[in-house]
């Protein structure tokens, strides 16, 4: 990019959504990046910020200059603000904190004291209440002050003269009541709010649970603090299958596509080294039957297929097993039924790959004894998958370790170790 | 359960919400699950229908007779009536038919034009809508003679004499608004519909991208058709999800955890079989060494450590450019940049990894020769992996397959094939 086509390219910047710009901020490479950054007006920046990812995102703002900083800060819903105060440096942090008007810091303050990703630091506390004893005709007249209501408004919050959280009176009812009604007879009470210590989880199941667009945020004393609204439940479904895409690989959200190469290098790391213990066991395994392998080279051949189809049944009935955990479809009642029936599946499956293995192995090396062992060894294999695809998840959330992230390294485990152990094992009693 | 439990137990039912209803049916082996429902009062058994999994909902349809069955289709949305209807048996289809009302099978009959997943085939056609030549003051004492609106009811669709949508009367301008207002100077004419043939990710994104809760459905005329609101958000991000889960182990979401054995042990056989092909293509790889490996047996010890760090560090090259792919992330300006980048990571972290790797295998069998192999091996297969991570799911997504469900497949063959013939291919240069 040359000097002079600066101008009309930031005109025709200023035309993009800040969505739009943090997408196309995010696909790029760092150095290319950092330019199109120094270009966006300071008018999109504040709300271009809160669109990216943490990782782009901290380094943008790394290079900021403190009186930009401030002057997005300014400009931020107090929320995506305490969001990325967090992750500042904590010089960084104070400077900006000096700078920000007192209003803004002690609402930020304010939002800060709850815990990142509870309903306290995710609610607006842009919201409209109303006491109960007063008329929908005082009401209406009330609502016809304002210009417009904030988004996500379904309802106003009914609450005592002490903040106490009473119910919702819905718009619906305010247009189909009577001027002369009085909103305690309309409100709805039993539109439940929730409490601000809420996770993101109870969150999105409260408004999958009901039917509502926004819910009143109390604290333990019922006192309403705020209002959260269902476009949150996207963001935090998003969030959640994000999470578990990129856990199942050992990355997490931080991963950066377009991240330095070292940051992306040693992020990936842990998980190798975490697979590579794995591997060894295996390989330790099949150091157990060296002598064996040594006479009968055909068995190095074929191993992997025990090992690798024992991988593969294993994991179907590990990820039916996570998703009912998730679905809260397995219970104590119903664990022993399930295991029966997935190792009953392991046996039918077991016998079926085992004919067309031995099959071809017999195709192949025209040894019988060799057919007959990995025709064993697998049916020993899937079984033993189908028991530790119940096992694992279910022993991994009695630890309260998330099976998702950490299911499949143990169950590859298992199915390695077992899958070499009984086919070696067979061999070198049976063919040696 | 005995007979005189019966009467207690079903009142206690009555208390159950459908949703609850359709999880304790789910989460129940299919004798008892009969049980249950036989239990469960008629009253809540159509909107239960429609809670529950395909293959769950199709079992018990098909031992419900015809008349029960006819009682619960009338009480159904037409939405979930049409779903449902495609799933039966022709005779059992047509028998209903011949039994439902005219108003609700002519209904019926025009949600099943739309192709299913489209916003056609989802839209709710309860919609109210009004004038634009009308003042404020008319639309709410027409909104007054409503007892109640719809469920995620915003705003009112505004249309013309031949039903052209024109925008959209939020709910907030309705009571903002003065009395003699006119609608088409206080709608929102920016508010856009979507078309009844979009998809439903096209749904997704419409809805994320915009702040509404609700929206006119139109046809290619602009004619307003129905509405569709955010909560079908939720449900297709949910889908979408499960799919995801699913599709990674071969599975659809008609796995049912609790389906009969036999079409359970059916459904996992494809994927079984997929994965069998690929596995006996490692073996023919490692057949082609089998001279070496009987003269060296610490490399069929060693061999699938190999294979499984490429397998490791491919998936997550491969996870981050499939979810790069979905944000969109990925382009044809920066394909060459990060394949650059992955392959430059798979190299540092393959000589890292070989550095270990080496050092270990050194330890176990103190043979500088193996240890060497190994080391270059792990480089090699690294970069494979990363390459495999980077190539494979933008080819697949060329030839319109979906990555996330077949990439994972392809890129293990790679791997594999990569690292066993470079382990054994190195050994037979040097060593032999």
């Amino acid at each position: 990019l040359e000097q002079e086509q600066f101008d009309p390219l930031q005109t025709l910047l200023n035309e993009f959504p800040p969505k739009q710009l943090a997408l196309m901020l995010e696909a790029m490479p760092p150095a290319e990046r950092k330019q199109l950054w120094e270009l966006i007006p300071e008018t999109l920046s504040a709300e271009t910020l809160t669109f990216l990812h943490d990782e782009v995102r901290n380094s943008l703002i790394a290079e900021m200059p403190a009186e930009a900083l401030a002057a997005a800060a300014e400009q931020m819903e107090v929320i995506d603000l305490a969001y990325i105060m967090e992750d500042l440096p904590a010089p960084v942090r104070q400077t900006l904190e000096e700078s920000l008007p007192d209003d803004i810091l002690e609402h930020l303050e304010n939002t800060l004291s709850f815990e990142e990703g509870s309903a306290g630091r995710l609610m607006s506390t842009d919201v409209i209440s109303v006491r109960s004893d007063v008329s929908l005709g005082v009401v209406k007249r009330y609502l016809h002050l304002h210009e417009d209501l904030p988004d996500y408004t379904d309802g106003l919050m009914v609450a005592d003269r002490d903040g106490i959280y009473q119910g919702k009176l819905l718009l619906n009812r305010v247009l189909t009541g009577d001027d002369e009604d009085l909103v305690q007879d309309v409100m709805n009470s039993q539109h439940k709010p929730i409490l601000a210590t809420a996770s993101e989880h109870d969150i999105a199941l409260f408004f999958e649970q009901s039917h509502f667009v926004s819910t009143a945020v109390v604290d333990e004393n019922n006192r309403l603090l705020g209002r959260i609204s269902l476009d949150y439940v996207i963001a935090i479904l998003k969030a959640e299958a994000d999470h578990a895409l990129l856990g199942r690989a050992g990355l997490d959200e931080e991963a950066d596509l377009f991240a330095p190469v070292l940051n992306s290098a040693r992020r990936r790391t842990v998980w190798l080294a975490i697979n590579l213990v794995t591997a060894f066991l295996a390989a330790w395994v099949i150091g157990l039957y060296a002598d064996t392998l040594e006479k009968i080279v055909a068995l190095a051949v074929l191993m992997p297929i025990v090992a690798s189809m024992g991988g593969i049944a294993g994991s179907q009935t590990l990820t039916l097993t996570i998703r009912g955990l998730a679905l809260d479809q397995i219970s104590s009642g119903n664990k022993a039924w399930l295991a029966r029936k997935e190792v009953l599946i392991g046996i039918i499956n077991g016998l079926l790959w085992a004919l067309v293995v031995s099959g071809v192995a017999w195709l192949w090396f025209r040894d019988s004894g060799i057919s007959l062992v990995i025709g064993a060894a697998i049916v020993v294999n899937l079984v033993a998958a189908a028991a530790a695809g119940i096992a694992i998840p279910l022993i991994l959330q009695r630890l309260r370790i998330d099976p998702a992230l950490s299911g499949a390294v143990i169950l590859t485990t298992v199915t390695d170790v077992v899958g070499f152990m009984s086919f070696l094992g067979l061999a070198t009693q049976f063919l040696v």
